[in-house]
């Protein structure tokens, strides 16, 4: 499927639409997701204009992996979360939601069930306080 | 935490116990996961001795991305999902449940549920046969 250059996402990229953002290179970027699904919920994109994973380059991967294991330990080090998820989803029968390619790291504790995907906006002043200490330990 | 060498996926690796196997590299075996939640589900390990994402060396990830894309591209062209869901459990809060890193790469329709994980054992012809096809797209 060609790729839809009006996602939100490509418009974050490109600087149309303000994000939560945590880190960015030449190739990737970090930002909180707006609706986490749990305390410290963080997005990886790769700028690569890609839906799924079947088209990400293998050096987008790499550098998207790169930046997924930063924002990870930042993340251990800031929450110490008894658990870390990380996930890609291909398609909206696996849960796709925006049709620019992106892992989530997800915080897990044992007795916090995740919430349900994109559904509950995030307080901005907390998150951003959040982002701010996740920036810090990057 | 310590790796521990007595694991399920340490022994496959060692070549104590078997695993229904698909590729393997000097760096990544892909196998079939036995315990399937859905059509497909496989599972991609790097050789590298390591628990969680946090200690997976830069080098490591590339690899296993590598495996993940060819092993996603061939269950595209055998099973033709709808979805797939490349997910990494850190902690068994996060659901890890072999404390040797794994992708779980997941083939998706709509209209079927994922299987609990690691609850009800594959028919063992059928996964075998099921892995030959897959072996023979990658």
């Amino acid at each position: 499927m060609a790729y839809d250059q009006s996602n939100v996402f490509a418009k974050i990229l490109r600087g149309e639409m303000p994000c939560v953002r945590l880190c960015e290179s030449d190739t990737t970027l970090a930002m909180m997701d707006i609706m986490p699904q749990s305390k410290g919920h963080v997005l990886v994109l790769p700028k690569e204009a890609v839906e799924t994973f079947y088209e990400l380059s293998e050096n987008g991967a790499f550098e998207c992996m790169k930046t997924v294991k930063r924002v990870a330990l930042a993340l251990r080090t800031v929450l110490n979360p008894e658990g870390l998820f990380i996930g890609q989803f291909n398609g909206a029968a696996a849960g796709q939601t925006v049709p620019h390619l992106h892992f989530h790291v997800i915080p897990r504790w044992a007795d916090q069930p995740l919430k349900l995907h994109a559904r509950e906006m995030a307080d901005t002043a907390q998150l951003e306080a959040l982002a701010a200490r996740i920036r810090s330990a990057l």
